[in-house]
């Protein structure tokens, strides 16, 4: 089951001057800030009240965030559900004939399992599945 | 001030589509539907959990949604935070320097007063600013 928003995660170029205009325009703050090896980015997370925006920044040419600003620019990447349990919801995903781009879920930012389904079928949209570290 | 998200704007082609297929995928609900004439929309909202999502159709060609979708395709549009007082929050916006679409707030959907910054201000991210109606 999906329980509401984990985080909405946004592809910039450069997080020293994407973190600042962040703060700048919302108001929130600064709260995480990690390189996941396993998906090649940096990532900044922002708190906006009750909302987490992660700024993420690719770390080498063939990371996805790198492809994707180098095909559409920076900007809106991709959002984020939370599970109790992200294994089953894409094994229940994939039996309802939904395209995954993790069958398998790995390894997220702090400490979370997460897995992608694919935007074709989600009329373009890429939507994250995110069971929160258990720390 | 804002206090994080009001809700996430997604463009698509065919609201009878999208509607059924986001049903599927995230369990959610369909709580509103609405025109809304000033932006040339139609719009309905699917819960899950806290999060609502916004699907958004266009209903003339030469609505943003309509141009968006001819431009770069369905996806993700817009990210919409909450603000108590959205005309303070765009004087604010414009005194720091950001660009804004909009300088004076609009009606929007569920007759909240709206109003979008420029994603050339935010790198990429179209951000509206919204103050829930007061029914």
């Amino acid at each position: 089951m999906l329980n509401g928003l984990d985080h909405i995660g946004i592809a910039v170029a450069d997080l020293e001057q994407a973190v600042p205009l962040w703060l700048k325009i919302t108001g929130g703050k600064l709260v995480h800030r990690e390189i996941v090896a396993s998906q090649k980015v940096e990532v900044a997370v922002i708190e906006i009240g009750s909302l987490h925006v992660e700024l993420l920044r690719g770390v080498s040419d063939d990371s996805p965030i790198a492809k994707f600003i180098a095909a559409r620019g920076a900007g809106i990447h991709h959002i984020a559900l939370r599970s109790t349990a992200a294994q089953e919801e894409l094994d229940r995903l994939k039996q309802t004939g939904v395209r995954l781009i993790d069958e398998t879920v790995r390894t997220g930012a702090e400490d979370s399992r997460v897995g992608f389904i694919h935007p074709k079928s989600v009329e373009g949209v890429l939507l994250e599945v995110v069971e929160p570290g258990h720390k």
